[in-house]
């Protein structure tokens, strides 16, 4: 068995130093890239990720797996080696199920209803988009056929994002969480407490922003000398290795919320990336367990930490430091109010905590119908909008700012948006999990001291890398299925205070 | 034919697209890498040059070419494709003839090498690196024994940089050049002449630095569409493809001439790369035409043009409007000068125009004496040094200084140096058909105009890529055959005016 998980090894690795140049070439398109290079770029990336996946779904993987597969389920099943080849042949099977032409057509067709996305959302005309997005939904449909039988016609889709996550797990715990959600945006709306958050509106020179951005990640844990930051319009994560995980940020010179939260919550994604454990190395489970988990991360750090009132004392002294002429007339109250604003919005890259999940919940509805065929796309753009006034009391003033507003569908991402949700849902699981075992929490966050805190993620979430499933994952650390309860809960005390609800 | 072609072209297509990928790890790693991205990139840049060279020396290769070329030879000799053709077949037989044991234990060899280099030239002292030196020329002769029957040993090595030249071309052109170069920079020390270039190393700070040579190198015609600037300890020119062409710059903050001419070198390489024919795009013939012909054009632009008196003209008074506390007090006939100072020194890197190539003549004596035998690797040492007092009359206070001063012999690059005299030398002679074909070319440049030689370089010379081997490349553009004249007379007349000989 050495000889051959030697030889899974080697081809594994091979493919993910593919996958991580592809990462590299993905990064300086983004961050450095100039214009010119565009073309030659997208042939690159093309090539590359091409190979990677040639490689992926050969015989030879293939046959490798064919042999260990009998031999590994023998092993320990929370050991690496057992682990690995699991996960592998887990992806092994679905990847092959998925015949090439229809890779090939996907990729035609998403590339074009990007470029027309663009330009219908820049239009504010949704007829544009729509037999390219209906073209992407009969593909999707196509792509759960592969994968029949099914318990809905979604789950294969959720199962890119989230593997093992079932459409009826997902739809539990939001049909829960809806009605108390609506709920406690409206006790916000009707409640007549007014916050001020117009001194977060102030020119804030990008420099001082990029400084104490840095200064608090560091604080946090984010280590540069396995990492960088960069700016970029669109911030993300990327890593090429567990030594090289970089983020990106967006500085608005009029707001500091952006910059500073957008790089916390990236540096949440690239502490999960750095903590992976050394002995899965180049392997392609040296990564999240799934996008749910990253983003139980990211927001942890963004919303759960980095929007408490503990927080604040740690770092708002600071930062009236860093900007005396904006935040001297601000005290620390005031501040802490105005960055937990609730305010029911548009758009969904702009909500608060408070409403964010409805933004979210709206886009599964639609997209499970769609998958479903009980709505057709050619009714979106209503469907949206009703859903928007059931769900947030507003009305679009126009697609772009309704049903054009998000880049995903125009990519062929279907089942992308639920992840952030589930992010939510999870990052409050463990939260409720690392109170218990940190019975100092709140103290800690106040000195600035997230050694224990990052410690605690480190040895329960981010070693394992994708070692399990997510829902494993779960379960092992909190010993419970998804929840929404101390998501709800959390959502309730917090907002109740702010607003004297 | 076409079919054959096409399926050619997209083979050579994707092999281009993994080059020009390794480009962006390698730029990466010496730009933006934090530390800890070694381990994973020294993997990934192994598995990208190895799946490329696989793909180069493939039986597909082998086949396409073999049906192409007797078709290749009843096309146009001049066109993309016939040139394609030849120029691919070349390149292909001879990799072929490496075994691929040769280039693994090569690649240990070196890598083990270049880490003993390091601590040898760190703590000056040769015997730590003379075991490896030995490994090296073992495998370079053995490396040349492929290629046998040759006229001379060297050949084989000095084909990789400069396709089809021979030893005894070189060698005849520089026995000429020696004793005429050696007199020059004898009768410059002995004129009495002092030139002052103190105020070159006075405070500059970087950003300023930065600022003006982003401005001159705009001038020049270096395009920022197709290409960016960074900083790198070691500055080097990267392409990307055609639309893509990254130049990086070393700052030294108390001296000027190192950022100024360090950028106007590496933007005539960058701009060699950006003036290839579009129609060779992502085609191996994509590149220069050799080592010697990148640095005609990297050497031209530093040197001819931006080490002349029309430069100091079109750009002195700039200067001095950027640092008018250092140069306020210099006028321009003392810059010019100053830029121009003449003195012999044991560093190849630091040497100016006139002792330059003396440098390079020593080392090329070297390797040669090395390949052929006649000199012992344990002999190294004092061969340099009594070369040194030659040549230059100076005598390394130790090896760090001397023998063991550059990087190229410990990762295996025997033939490399002899291309930066060859630049050097064929700078001149198209500068000598230029300025027949552009007679007002120094008023141009006084004006600072480059339009017209940048046009002219194009035209004659960055248009072909790599379609023509380097000496038919000068010889259609000179209507001659490699010469040392045209570069003797120059540096004679330039600095027997700066010197009053």
């Amino acid at each position: 068995m050495e000889d051959k998980l030697t030889k899974f090894r080697k081809l594994l690795g091979e493919i993910s130093d593919l996958q991580s140049t592809g990462a590299v070439l993905g990064w300086d398109q983004q961050t450095y890239m100039p214009s010119g290079g565009a073309e030659g770029r997208a042939m690159q990336l093309a090539t590359i990720s091409r190979l990677a996946h040639e490689k992926f779904i050969s015989d030879e993987i293939g046959m490798i797996l064919e042999d260990l597969e009998p031999e590994a389920e023998a092993l320990d099943y929370e050991s690496d080696e057992a682990c690995l080849v699991r996960q592998v042949s887990r992806e092994y099977k679905k990847q092959c199920k998925v015949p090439s032409s229809w890779v090939a057509e996907f990729s035609r067709v998403t590339t074009l209803a990007q470029q027309a996305w663009q330009k219908a959302k820049a239009e504010s005309d949704f007829p544009q988009f729509k037999p390219h997005l209906e073209e992407i939904v009969k593909l999707r449909r196509q792509y759960a056929g592969f994968f029949a039988p099914f318990d809905n016609v979604y789950d294969p889709l959720l199962d890119d994002f989230e593997p093992g996550m079932k459409t009826a797990e997902v739809k539990g715990v939001f049909d829960e969480l809806r009605p108390q959600q609506t709920e406690l945006v409206r006790a916000i709306a009707d409640c007549g407490t007014a916050v001020d958050n117009s001194m977060l509106y102030r020119e804030y020179p990008i420099q001082k922003q990029w400084d104490f951005g840095v200064e608090v990640i560091k604080k946090l844990g984010f280590d540069f000398e396995r990492g960088r930051q960069d700016k970029s319009a669109h911030p993300f994560t990327t890593s090429f290795g567990l030594g090289d995980v970089r983020i990106t940020t967006h500085f608005d010179p009029n707001y500091i919320g952006r910059s500073l939260y957008g790089t916390v919550h990236e540096a949440g994604h690239a502490m999960y990336e750095q903590g992976i454990g050394v002995s899965l190395r180049r392997m392609p489970i040296a990564q999240g367990a799934s996008l749910g988990i990253h983003e139980s991360q990211s927001r942890m750090w963004e919303n759960i930490i980095g929007h408490s009132h503990a927080f604040c004392i740690a770092f708002y002294p600071r930062l009236q430091e860093y900007f005396p002429e904006n935040l001297g007339d601000t005290d620390l109250e005031s501040f802490y109010r105005a960055i937990n604003k609730v305010e029911t919005s548009l758009i969904r890259i702009l909500a608060d905590e408070a409403t964010y999940n409805l933004h979210i919940m709206l886009r599964f509805d639609i997209e499970l119908a769609l998958m479903e065929g009980s709505l057709e796309v050619a009714e979106l753009p209503e469907a949206w909008n009703s859903k928007m006034e059931e769900y947030l009391g507003l009305t679009p003033p126009d697609d772009g700012q309704g049903v054009l507003q998000d880049v995903h569908w125009s990519g062929g991402m279907i089942g992308y948006f639920t992840t952030y949700a589930l992010g939510n849902l999870i990052a409050s699981m463990f939260w409720e999990k690392m109170k218990e075992d940190i019975p100092d929490i709140e103290g800690q966050i106040e000195r600035a001291e997230f050694s224990e805190i990052l410690g605690w993620l480190r040895r329960n979430i981010h070693c394992h890398g994708a070692k399990f499933k997510p829902m494993e994952l779960i379960e092992r650390v909190t010993g419970s299925s998804l929840v929404s309860e101390p998501y709800m809960l959390y959502l309730q005390t917090k907002f109740g205070e702010i607003y004297r609800l």
